[in-house]
């Protein structure tokens, strides 16, 4: 049977919103709940203080987001959990109290809608965390609970909490706040194919799934496709795998991973040896820079590694909540931002933008990469600018979403690839080099689509073009990138 | 303001269901969920054991209720709860997945008012449980919790699950399993109100409400009042105090309490030195048998402590899932059990009839009390024979449920007094002795109105009864009572 994953994701641009530090607003008739002490919103944040990002505060936000062009949001877990994170799920069908109730998901979810964003929630189902009722019944009637079998219990009495003991039952990294299920008891897999569904009926459009790797259990994420589809067949599914997801991305299972792959080269590339080593993220590990040729092995190498309709619907990004600010990974330089951004949103997959990074957030390891989004005069509204000109790039040219990937050049600071459709073709220019580049791309003519075409409108960067019949020289400025566009 | 309490009350006869022990059905949408490890249904009721109890299985009993001939329902916690007593609260707006679903609830509680029972649930205020969120928040996050001010911590790190120290928070009877919230906190008892009014608007008849004298925040129940009759002024709250209850009974807090005072008076009287010492409930302590005048003067002193409005919705009792079963307080004397249930329902007030008492079960302290509903095989079906006859009585005469009441009579072991309305008149006579007692009551004239219907038609109980002017003679053979009715 042929791959299908859904068109939708080929042609959105994400952002991924991390509730706690996105927006806050407190709404008069919840200022009962949510007038609480907080972290302070502009301090460094902490793993466990709170800054009281809401929901409120994201539909509130709704029209900066459609100003800046995004059209499809990723929110971080928003279910009651008691981390600021919240992937340690308290309760599955429960909005954080924090982040507002109920209601307010429901209205953001509508108001998003009617603004045309795709909505993605967050899935921690590999494993729950020690106040998850069928967990916590477990510590507190120990052997007579029922629901025994939901985890993997190994001794008595459980030592959930006292450090000083080892922890008595398997948890995710053996970390013992984070008890991991027991994915073979049919319970547990159909507890979590509801879930599943529920959200996909309150009408969210896809999920992000938190370390499936971890999930061992027979066909489990097989029938959590069937059972997601079931009820939308366009729904999303993206898993969060960092490293080689060859074996996840069969066209049964996900729609796609977090592409980390592409940022760890992209870094590599971009930033090279200006690599901030003390915040390279652990995915990225063992670090080495790379010049154009290694970028495009690189490229072409991942783009191999799967087929091309999963390829199209890969989440692509820079960083995340997970890893260091690619800003920031780049010691603060922002042509480094700048490239990388270009390289992102030229890609196939679908760019994913962490919040922040078009305004030019700063942060190392997490949780210092969780930031507040800051008030607006402390925006990089270069950065914002730049950002918002390749998202229109990007929802412009449908080859950028959907055509063929092909490097055309690739030596020393110098890559070169088109982006190409039956209508139209792209060709993205990245020189990363310290000195102008004077190329020149022959061989064309083993892109004859290419040929054809001839693209030769800068609608994005630095720099000059000139086609001479089957050759297209290019001047790029200094640590410059530009799009050619039909 | 005149005091106001719901008339529907008056006019009722409760049936305390204990959801784990009283009925259990698994439907075949549910298997996968409810098929779990259990205690054996007949064995001994343990403290952390689970018999498996649901919803479903309520469902299925309506009609066995009915026929029995109760008219409304107090169900012990349903909400979700890692206890088998479930009043470990940890989720206040959810059923207990061990009970069933929401689904099941909503289904039993049309059911229910199809069959025309009202159904009061039983709400845990005065604290919540360790895995409550918002307790569970300041569990995980300590002193960085926005949640910090629901509780009242006195030191970090928080000992809540670690015996050997000091449990550094407020707790119910210093019990940790059970943080006592801090309802001086404004979203404390604002949460709790919204609890209060959610189920209502669900469709809830009223509150039964845990341990309500442990609250000590200024006009909490008075406004607990004010936002649960704003939802349906007929609603019923009735509160667990077990001793005087003068302080609530105002007519601005609650309609009334478990009137444990005339379970303790009746096992005294009905009871005497039959007692087993062993299993007496510490409500019932210094445990003193009465004669019948010591039960005369106890029982005039308890109906004079409230106003009469609030003595007609008083939920009286002979016994509770905190007490032993009356039936082994008494060594299995099955006639004490008889008497007992004759006074419960010629009290003014409401009878509330602890599931299994009608059958026959025994049980000493909690847990045991809480056995499993037995098979029919099992059942004392002269006691049910009984119980069906009182509870049809009850609620064909109103002069039980809202008529006045004197005593009439009270030498020894005789105890006969009088439930008079407009329109009717009967006389309960109880004879505790092992001799047949021949009584005359003379001094009617002190009842005019009684002297006006002379009840004379024995509807319930052996003997016998004889009119002659102002005097009515009655023979009642040994350990009997009887009703009169005009």
């Amino acid at each position: 049977m042929a791959i299908k994953t859904p068109d939708w994701v080929k042609h959105a641009v994400f952002y991924q919103i991390y509730p706690d530090a996105f927006a806050r607003k407190v709404p008069p008739h919840q200022k009962w709940l949510l007038d609480v002490p907080l972290e302070d919103w502009d301090a460094p944040p902490t793993y466990q203080g709170y800054k009281g990002g809401n929901l409120w505060g994201v539909i509130d936000k709704l029209d900066y987001l459609q100003d800046l062009g995004v059209t499809a949001l990723y929110f971080t877990p928003i279910f009651r959990s008691a981390s600021n994170h919240r992937y340690h799920t308290h309760d599955y069908y429960g909005i954080d109290p924090l982040l507002g109730d109920r209601e307010a998901f429901d209205l953001l979810l509508k108001a998003a809608h009617e603004k045309g964003f795709k909505v993605v929630l967050d899935g921690v189902f590999n494993h729950a965390s020690r106040g998850f009722f069928f967990f916590n019944d477990i510590l507190e009637n120990g052997p007579n609970s029922p629901w025994l079998d939901w985890f993997k219990i190994q001794g008595w009495p459980l030592s959930a909490y006292d450090g000083s003991l080892p922890a008595n039952y398997v948890s995710w990294i053996d970390y013992r706040a984070l008890p991991q299920f027991n994915h073979d008891n049919p319970a547990v897999r159909e507890y979590i194919m509801q879930v599943g569904e529920y959200w996909l009926h309150q009408g969210i459009d896809g999920w992000r799934l938190d370390v499936p790797d971890c999930v061992k259990a027979d066909g489990f994420w097989e029938e959590f496709r069937e059972r997601v589809k079931g009820v939308n067949p366009e729904a999303y599914i993206v898993g969060e795998i960092a490293f080689d997801a060859t074996q996840w991305l069969d066209g049964k299972q996900f729609d796609g991973v977090m592409n980390y792959p592409f940022g760890r080269l992209t870094a590599a590339f971009i930033i090279g040896d200006r690599v901030d080593k003390d915040i390279i993220p652990h995915f990225y590990e063992p670090y080495e820079p790379l010049d154009a040729p290694g970028y495009a092995k690189g490229i072409e190498e991942l783009l191999a590694r799967h087929p091309w309709e999963i390829q199209l619907t890969q989440l692509n990004l820079l960083d995340s909540h997970d890893t260091s600010r690619f800003l920031s990974i780049a010691k603060g330089d922002r042509t480094s931002a700048k490239l990388g951004a270009l390289l992102l949103f030229t890609f196939p997959g679908t760019p994913n933008i962490f919040y922040g990074d078009e305004i030019g957030i700063e942060g190392g390891h997490e949780p210092d990469c969780r930031k507040g989004f800051p008030a607006e005069e402390k925006w990089d509204s270069e950065a914002l600018a730049y950002y918002k000109q390749l998202i229109r790039i990007r929802k412009k040219y449908r080859a950028l979403c959907t055509g063929d990937y092909q490097t055309l050049y690739a030596q020393e600071k110098v890559y070169v690839f088109a982006r190409i459709s039956e209508e139209e073709a792209l060709i993205i220019a990245v020189n990363n080099g310290q000195e102008k580049a004077e190329i020149n791309l022959s061989e064309l003519e083993k892109v004859p689509s290419l040929l054809t075409i001839k693209p030769n409108n800068m609608i994005h960067g630095e720099g000059s073009s000139n086609w001479d019949n089957a050759q297209l020289q290019l001047i790029i400025p200094p640590r410059c990138g530009l799009i050619l566009a039909s």
